[in-house]
């Protein structure tokens, strides 16, 4: 069953619990963003989502990325549809009207690649670096290199890749060995480079959906520092330009090579590339030894972008099981019999059993909770760079910084445990390739590794978000959180609780680890668990302040996640506080 | 890197901490098993294990089960593997010996088993079945039919089937359609009938491995009443006897063909077929109507043996990621350096990162006290069956009885969870076919589903063997575990707590399960695991009271479990009272 995009479940989010329209509005360059508007893109997008990307989810798997000679030839129907995705402005969503973009609300953008990577996660690698190396070459570029690449990137017409990873240097990316070398002689354009070496993991490094492909690529100049210090960013195209002129037609092939794609457990729709320079000409992005800090631009906007991943992944197997539960019948549910479950059959729906509405409802309040957070997380991304107020610049840039990480590690995670847990609903019919769900588990392991494993992200929250200011910044982020609490409700007053409580044990764990350097990576993982926890906490109470959420659409979730979800809290912290010593 | 059996390991928990041999040596016709013996044949199998059948996982799953004409073909050298297996005695290993067996404990099966699916899960899936095959024939089949089938069965020579599950009745086996109907003119064997219908998800149902197929149906006679209670069981073979003869050479085929077989997740190694009953010739098994009773022998020693695989192939993925992490260099460890740690180089061991110690340390914990428990209920089954005490048969029966769903449950559960985290370890590496551990992760999967799924085990833990004696028998295995605690020990007084929290939660359900019957159904899956972490836990102080634990290989998982698995108790405990309205 292919995936369906539900915008009015969104609009509500959007809307009504977020406010968005009203956030967005007081941006400047985003006046025009109002309800009817967005609320129009998004209907747009889901049409294109159902009825262009997601019926290509199958063969997407099953027939997958074929490689030979060099060359890698995408499942049927992936390029056509890409041409259309692209001729269709879709990637220019969020890019600057300058650029040839559409200047709209960058979650806008962020919502259709949830849903696009909910329909089709392996189609969407290949567009889903697009607006990072747009912002990447904006922000960073040399004026005559954006002349060249940027509206390609800004639209789509060529496609990106990211170069980090190679055979020795996977979390650890200061091992990068790759050489770039000046050209003597100038070259084409600005700051070229001959570039030589072997990158692994790179998605969309070789396919047919593009005319060109514009690799962004970390490498090591002549006597650079050890480390990642020494790393600076290149931009590498498959085919050269035939000249310097704006607009110039595709000249040479550059010396980029696909050496083979990786056979993997899931996301065969995606190529997998082992990537060989030899002598290719590339142009410096940025300052040299500056690398990882222009590429980050790109990394962060992707973390949330993965952690929305674990989200769309989890829509996905929801979507699926909940489908099943609904026609398939075994086995009589227990309890007294309410008249809607019909004549008094042999065997009751799957959904009147308590373990398997049990599941269905744990998955949606991780998807309802997560997408309240993921999309407050990309408005503030906007606010971040346009607020004309410096403080509140400050404020949303404190909370990308902080609860990114949080969502991708704890988000992904949920949605490979809990496409699992979707797969149990369909009993022996989950394990076989027929119903599609069992491709919903394997596409949604990779988000747990890629864009820094979680262990990654959660030594990155406590070791640099949160113990270099002694847990200010975090409890800044609290504060504002419980701000709008009532203690007098149940609910509330629970959630305030373990806000103090994690705030009590941050303290405690910038105290411990100044005599116990080991500890924060002894309990990183279970102290992000904790934070993401409060996080969703925080998520069903704004869904339950919301006029219109009084029905069993938000309250199934809801009770879901305060009884059956919300109590883990106590077991992180206690997991937390054994360790220290 | 191919799964390698560790003998040493076993024989410290099946003789050191277990004290099998002691145990078995009490019971007639086991008075020979001594140590000495058993080390014997564990060496034996050990070195079978990892010569035969270890190297044919990696082709078992990337060539699989081929389907062509109703024909099966099994992956290269399978068929080759399974005549070593069965001419070498292995499935004889504790088939009585006047069947052609050897008589010997059945924990020892249960250890050949559990390396065999660590090794090669696909593979393992065709002998799986024969040993509860061969004792549900010896003890409810007519002997003209044991005559013709026992030691075909004991010996392995010939491959059986469990053929319950049809399109509509998956874990409603009351559902079952399939027909038989008597043979008026007699027939070659006692209890001749006619079988029609469709079986689905029917494992090794066809193949090459072995010269006929004894399949084991369940049907309905005419006018069986609906239900569980109308079902009988039925041999039907592949090849009919080509007379009554006992030892009579293989005759005409029978009406049993393959139509297809199913794509799966993992275990592509073995076939999973779609089965067509076309008036096939059937013996009777035991009493008409009482075709559960007599396949209830086969299906409570295959949950214990699926119990265990979930401790293979957590084992497999623990050996993959162990080797992985002393091999692999990312990033600094943090904290103190040691001398162990080597020359101060940019990058140290994977296994000297905190995060990933904690996955590996954690996976032993439950492989350890998994293994204690498995081969305890192993032992506990021989002593049912076997020992001069009628009080203790009984004992050993009620051990087994409430055990067995726990461990099923909750260590396929582990199983999988615990691959994907020991998948993590590898980082992208983890992702891709080469490194084997994502097979591992996918062929884990199905463990949770079949004999029950882990749902089903739960229910039957809380509804059919906790609920109606109002907890007694569950209340005597924990005062049999906690007699030989010493509350004056820290880790003792906490699992004897835990114990005494478990039996006030367990009392507490009894009583409000009298007003709330759907109760039981909303906090089965939290029970159970809360039961588990109890068994896990005496598991551990069994492990650590053993002289010769005092050393790391012990130590660390033993720390994993106290500091890592063992709160998680607590929250179990809140998540089923939450539930109590």
């Amino acid at each position: 069953m292919p995936y369906q995009p539900r915008p009015d479940d969104i609009g509500f989010l959007l809307f009504d619990v977020l406010q968005a329209p009203q956030a967005l509005q007081a941006l400047p360059g985003l006046t025009e963003a109002d309800a009817p508007l967005m609320a129009q893109v998004l209907e747009e997008a889901g049409k294109f989502v159902a009825e262009v990307i997601a019926p290509l989810n199958k063969v997407g798997d099953e027939v997958g990325c074929r490689f030979e000679a060099g060359q890698v030839t995408t499942p049927p129907g992936f390029a056509n549809a890409y041409r259309a995705f692209w001729q269709a402005g879709w990637p220019a969503l969020s890019a600057a009207t300058e650029d040839g973009g559409q200047g709209l609300p960058r979650v806008l953008e962020t919502v259709l690649y949830e849903w696009l990577r909910a329909a089709n996660h392996g189609w969407t690698m290949a567009p889903g670096l697009l607006h990072g190396a747009y912002e990447c070459l904006k922000h960073h570029g040399h004026p005559l290199l954006q002349a060249a690449y940027l509206d390609k990137l800004a639209t789509g017409e060529w496609l990106p890749t990211m170069c980090l990873t190679e055979p020795q240097a996977g979390s650890d990316v200061g091992l990068v060995r790759t050489q770039a070398v000046p050209v003597a002689e100038g070259g084409l354009l600005p700051g070229e480079h001959s570039l030589s070496g072997t990158k692994i993991f790179i998605s969309s490094g070789e396919h047919d959906l593009s005319d060109n492909i514009v690799h962004l690529v970390l490498a090591r100049l002549p006597g650079a520092a050890p480390g990642p210090k020494g790393l600076s960013l290149f931009l590498v195209p498959k085919f050269l330009p035939a000249s310097a002129e704006p607009g110039a037609p595709l000249g040479p092939r550059n010396g980029v090579f696909c050496e083979r794609i990786e056979e993997k457990m899931g996301l065969h729709g995606s190529s997998t590339c082992v990537m060989r320079f030899e002598d290719a000409a590339g142009w410096l992005i940025g300052q040299p030894g500056a690398g990882l800090n222009a590429m980050f631009i790109m990394m962060n906007a992707a973390r949330l972008e993965v952690a929305l991943e674990g989200v769309a992944l989890l829509d996905a197997a929801w979507q699926q099981a909940d489908a099943y539960a609904r026609e398939r019948r075994q086995m009589r549910a227990p309890g007294p019999r309410p008249a809607s479950r019909g004549p008094h059959d042999s065997a009751d729906l799957l959904i009147e059993h308590p373990a398997m509405r049990r599941i269905l409802d744990v998955q949606r309040a991780w998807i309802d909770g997560g997408r309240v957070l993921g999309y407050h997380t990309s408005l503030q991304l906007d606010a971040a760079r346009r607020h004309p107020d410096p403080q509140q610049r400050a404020q949303a840039q404190r909370w990308c910084g902080l609860i990114t990480p949080v969502l991708k590690a704890a988000w992904t995670q949920q949605g490979f445990d809990g496409a699992s847990a979707c797969l149990q609903v369909f009993g022996g019919h989950g394990y076989v390739r027929e119903w599609g769900i069992e491709q919903t588990v394997r596409d949604a392991r990779v988000a747990m590794i890629y864009e820094g494993t979680n262990e990654i992200q959660a030594i990155d929250l406590l070791t640099r978000k949160v113990l270099p200011d002694a847990g200010a910044g975090l409890a800044q982020v609290l504060a504002d959180l419980q701000a709008g609490l009532d203690a007098a409700q149940p609910r509330h007053a629970t959630l305030l609780a373990h806000g103090a409580d994690l705030q009590a044990l941050s303290t405690t764990l910038v105290q411990a680890s100044t005599t116990d350097a080991e500890l924060p990576f002894r309990v990183a993982d279970d102290y992000l668990r904790a934070v993401a926890l409060v996080l969703l906490g925080w998520a069903w109470t704004r869904i339950e302040a919301t006029p219109g959420a009084d029905v069993p659409r938000w309250q199934a979730p809801a009770q879901a996640f305060w009884d059956r979800v919300r109590p883990e809290f106590t077991l992180r912290a206690e997991l937390v506080r054994t360790q220290i010593r």
